[in-house]
């Protein structure tokens, strides 16, 4: 069995371990760097590693920690990055093919929160081309492997493809995602990690590479809500620290008065087998801890995913942003990413306008489901995570990148904030996850919430356990 | 000689004397009554006029002020409004041939802010077709009569084209006008008043029907600056009101260290006879009184200008909110909104993307040009208000149009706040106004700014005089 090490240990205990001098940053990020040699090669989550990088930094931070510096809480923790944010000196592919201009390895407030903290950055994971799909593919670089399915390689979850496989082979303790559609949630769920999606304009976007600058919104994976907790806390440039740190220190595995909203429709339709059944055990169990399962209708949904399935904003924004800034790019994407930009071409402005108006109104009247609940739950992506060659088919693929996206983008268009928790395997074996849905700019409760939920419900680890190829190389 | 009434005095004035019973609001009411009696048959300001429901109000403030409560500094002045806004019991047109549904009728922020201090509304002000055009004119409607002409019917300016002209004829102490790309500032110019352009985003469009949700801003036009200001205090919902109020009794007509930007080109070419030499004069006498004149450049000039002779963002923001809230008004359009809509329909959403982008970043770049100066000075408009017979030609108008709106527009794409003051008459014997624009969101300096300039070079009632049209009727 894998001994526990202290990547592996929640973080503000390896927090107070590294200020207490009982582990030092370098010897974490030692253990990151042997994790990855063992089985990087194996999960391939990262397009750029930059293990030397990361012990640089790693030294860094124990020589601030020598001296009595504290520069938050991230200080000597490993930390992967998606590569669609600038990161000083590592390229930035953004999925693509060859590197982005330079300009875009700028820091901007995210990574330059890391950077203030002294975080080490073990390098850059892999993303669909400019983040636009959820299943974790990319015509151009090999696509991450899903550590849960030892026998086939099945898809990582997209887009930020690499981020949730980082978290897996135990070479980061935080991965930083984006999430447009769902591109936190859908890989942090499907490979067994939780995963918070900000409201999108709660943190910058600058230094990072759009898709859509209307939905975009950095987001962090980790192994638990605990976790996420923490890695928010610290990089958040407008939360009470302190006041969220003590409220979340007084968070009881007691949901007495959490109203959980559940919508019993579309969120759960087609869902592969065991789905559905994983996140409703999760839900028992939370109503045997006290909290109240609400039945509740969100009248806007149909429409909000229609206008998804349609291309939403983003497939616009994407194509605007590729020919002013790189236009050289559109003649090279990967086949999805084209197909699905295209498309857009022949969108009208005024069909465009008429769109943004239209979800923002539907945005605006949606928030009333909050009246009913504090919280809505929802399996976090309907489906088994498919295998890459069943994607390989064009209509699999659109079929299977639609499914794994619904339920998260219907949460983006409708401007809300969400996490995932991981609750149990499906029926192929693979991770499901528990979408639980706030309102807008809510971080803070939202996070206090599913905190409740984890605590009552279990840890998604140890609900889990390890996925079965790592620990076959535990043995 | 007009005798100076209650109404063409200053705001704060005539407020001490309402408060220390010197007038009532009814007897004020009563003049705007009688002004609009004499001249409105004339003058045609309004679309919809409401003396009777101004007088209930008028007596309404009236008992207020004798049982000692004061509900704010508009308590009792006659307030012209923008048939844009929504004004409960009164119908609202946009300036199309029909009534628009009752939601309209809705009272957003601004119109609540007037009712909350029981400000007298005495009707709804004629406008360009959905505020569409600059000049003034509209084919479903009489267009309001510049009272600086007495010999020819030329244009009030637009959009908010019956705005200016109720200021002019007596029957409003403030108008209430609407400003995307010129439409406060135009009729202020070219009637001898002052304007506010507020910034996009800082008064609520909520009660507003829209012409484009990316540019439209709410904004007041009075007899000077010095009303302007006392207006802005009283709606403006941010602003601490009483530090304004004092800083701006403190202003006097120095200008030692005032730093104004004057950018040598597009906003001074094809400028009629007069129109820039009155506002380099106000310039001299600036310069005279302290005030530094800095030679400045914006590189993002042009590009900015070309993007709003391409339609910029309004005319497909128009045309999708026709589409989708009064898909029947689109057929029965004025011919000039008609055809720079019809021409949005063509543009693509990538493109309208690529512009909307393009446009914040100019905007990003362009507030470095304060670095060197305070404000930045322009003629308002650059040309004489044509007459009506001229703009009946498609290509004039066109032309016409496009000139008005240039230096307006410019301000309004690059995010910054404007105040137009009236600074002499051009060769025509039509009022000049000196655009004085300020960074986005600064108003309050931005009015501080142009009350030293005001009293400085001196208010522009004194300088302009009465139109001889009106100063005719009072002989």
């Amino acid at each position: 069995m894998k001994i526990k090490t202290w990547i592996d240990r929640p973080l503000h205990q390896t927090a107070k371990a590294l200020r207490a001098g009982e582990v030092s940053a370098e010897s974490l990020c030692d253990e990151a760097i042997a994790n990855h040699e063992r089985f990087g090669q194996l999960l391939g989550a990262y397009k750029t590693w930059d293990g030397d990088g990361a012990l640089l930094s790693a030294g860094l931070a124990d020589q601030a920690f020598q001296r009595g510096y504290d520069f938050g809480p991230l200080q000597g923790f490993p930390i992967s990055v998606k590569d669609l944010y600038g990161v000083r000196g590592l390229p930035v592919y953004a999925g693509s093919s060859k590197p982005l201009p330079e300009k875009w390895q700028t820091e901007g407030p995210v990574i330059s929160s890391l950077r203030r903290q002294i975080a080490p950055i073990t390098g850059k994971t892999h993303t669909v081309e400019f983040a636009f799909g959820g299943v974790g593919v990319n015509g151009n670089w090999p696509t991450p492997r899903n550590p849960w399915s030892p026998q086939v390689h099945r898809v990582p979850g997209g887009s930020s493809a690499g981020a949730g496989v980082s978290l897996c082979e135990g070479s980061a303790a935080v991965a930083l995602g984006t999430d447009t559609a769902g591109s936190v949630r859908i890989p942090a769920s499907v490979t067994g990690n939780a995963g918070l999606k900000t409201s999108a304009g709660r943190w910058s976007l600058d230094g990072l590479v759009p898709l859509s600058e209307t939905f975009d919104s950095p987001g962090v994976l980790a192994r638990s809500i605990e976790d996420i907790a923490y890695a928010f806390a610290a990089i958040d440039p407008v939360c009470n620290r302190s006041e969220l740190s003590s409220r979340l220190a007084n968070v009881r595995p007691d949901l007495a008065g959490l109203r959980i909203g559940v919508c019993g429709r579309l969120f759960w339709d087609d869902c592969s087998p065991g789905v559905a059944e994983a996140v409703e055990k999760a839900l028992k169990e939370a109503e045997r801890k006290g909290a109240r399962i609400q039945n509740i209708d969100i009248p806007e949904l149909d429409e909000t995913y229609s206008i998804f399935r349609a291309g939403g904003l983003a497939a616009v924004e994407l194509l605007a942003f590729l020919r002013t800034e790189l236009p050289s790019w559109i003649e090279t994407l990967d086949p999805n990413v084209a197909a699905r930009t295209a498309g857009a071409g022949e969108l009208s402005a005024a069909e465009f306008v008429v769109r943004d108006r239209r979800l923002r109104q539907l945005a605006a009247t949606a928030v009333r489901v909050f009246d009913s609940c504090d919280v809505i739950v929802t399996p976090t992506v309907a489906i088994t995570p498919p295998t890459v060659e069943e994607v390989s088919v064009t209509e699999v693929y659109n079929q299977q990148n639609m499914l794994m996206l619904r339920n998260t983008s219907i949460v983006s268009l409708l401007n809300l904030c969400a996490m995932t928790l991981p609750v149990g395997l499906d029926g192929a074996g693979m991770p499901v996850g528990m979408q639980v849905i706030g309102r807008r700019m809510m971080e803070e409760s939202l996070i206090l919430m599913a905190r409740g939920l984890e605590l009552a419900i279990g840890n998604g680890r140890d609900r889990l356990g390890e996925p079965e190829m790592l620990r076959a190389a535990f043995v």
